[in-house]
């Protein structure tokens, strides 16, 4: 583990479920095992367990154990561990709908989950539930890696898991028994990405991230691969806003399906 | 705890990490007893090990320690537990400012930040560090809460801790030492939150959630409170997008900041 950059002065209070999260790791390849039963059973309910805004619950979690699904998730994402059939395979929905309709069935209108606040809101449920199926993951020996990439083309997999209007599917997690060894790649200087009181403003983030910039290319260079990285501040240069998901019309396809109208 | 609605037939596998996410209960009442330096930096050192998209990492971390920035945070928040100084209050924000001084720097544009999709990808990854310090937290036998409240008046944080454009200050978070024992609150049944390879319909919501809503109303009846509180779906039709974070002008500030412009 890489803590080159972490505070030197104070050591971490350390038990089983900080030593999980500070091995976070993001893993692509996967054995052909599949999760138990029980497994799924304990990734779920620990989900349905996560905080919720206001208490509204506004997220569907969708299981995908259909070949023929998962290759349309597989074809929205275009990532190719999302194809084949290893590891299991969840899309996390913001869902709106389950309440639109109780509140239909009560004769009431549904103006107010047409705006942003409940949207974000929903997807901030969404993600904390993500999050908390990770770390149950993970203290089982799981690995797992997010599929933000489903958003290259939402509405395929909109159309893939039936999803009704007020829905969005956010994010897709694939979790299964790991078949490689990654290693942990290293974050940003806490200098940078906390503060206290007031906003961590720096003068020159070239300066700041001189050191940051040198120890990420260490890191690329001694993974196993071929394919030439860069630097932090010059893959933020070049690559931001160019991956088909953050191309794709997702103000539209929200809109299309009733959310963030204002 | 109450896990009535839970799928009988599977026991969840459980370990240490499993038993606190289980135990999840929001706490709105703190001892005067602070956080150790050594907790603080545990709990940032989780979030700044937690995935990121695209290894964007566009999250920043405020640690509100000076009374007056907390008090306007609790002007912001209206919530009463917010106010005083008990618990250690910490702020996620939506971080694209730090990405776009990188391009400035580097001499490139940042029309791609002004993404609905770059700022989705920056609040998930602000929820799955925020998500990842509440486990943390609650590891150490500490108590949480979200304010999701500040959302009702995102001016005043952001002036508070001086944030720049293309941040967004998406929810606050109390951690602290409980001055009370919250029961658990039931969640909705898996039957309506989870599906398998499509979207759960149901015929109706009032005869699916009816068994929920009596769970819910016993919770409701047996907490020390003489606050009168309605079934679950009474409490979707009644209140949903009336709350004061639900009715503030969160696109239109986020506008303001340079985000979701399209």
């Amino acid at each position: 583990m890489n803590d080159d950059l972490r505070t030197p002065e104070l050591t971490p209070v350390r038990n089983e479920t900080i030593d999980t999260q500070m091995r976070h790791r993001s893993f692509r390849s996967f054995t052909d095992e599949k999760l138990s039963p029980e497994q799924v059973e304990t990734l779920l309910e620990v989900a349905r367990h996560t905080a919720t805004t206001a208490f509204l619950q506004q997220f569907t979690i969708i299981h995908v154990l259909d070949p023929q699904v998962r290759e349309q998730i597989y074809a929205a994402s275009g990532q190719p561990y999302v194809g084949g059939n290893r590891g299991n395979l969840f899309v996390f929905v913001v869902d709106l709908y389950r309440n639109s309709r109780i509140r239909s069935e009560g004769g009431m209108d549904n103006e107010p989950l047409e705006r942003m606040n409940l949207f974000l809101e929903a997807a901030q449920d969404t993600m904390l539930a993500a999050q908390n199926v990770v770390i149950a993951a993970e203290s089982l020996g799981l690995g797992t890696v997010y599929l933000g990439s489903i958003n290259a083309d939402p509405r395929l997999v909109i159309q893939a898991l039936d999803l009704p209007r007020y829905t969005y599917p956010l994010v897709g997690l694939l979790v299964g028994y790991p078949a490689e060894e990654p290693q942990f790649k290293p974050r940003l200087p806490r200098a940078v990405t906390t503060g206290v009181d007031r906003y961590p403003y720096v003068s020159s983030y070239e300066e700041a991230l001189a050191g940051y910039d040198e120890v990420l290319q260490r890191y690329y260079d001694m993974r196993d691969t071929n394919k030439r990285v860069d630097s932090f501040t010059h893959q933020i240069r070049t690559k931001v806003g160019k991956g088909p998901s953050e191309s794709s019309p997702v103000l539209s396809i929200l809109n299309e399906q009733g959310l963030v109208l204002y």
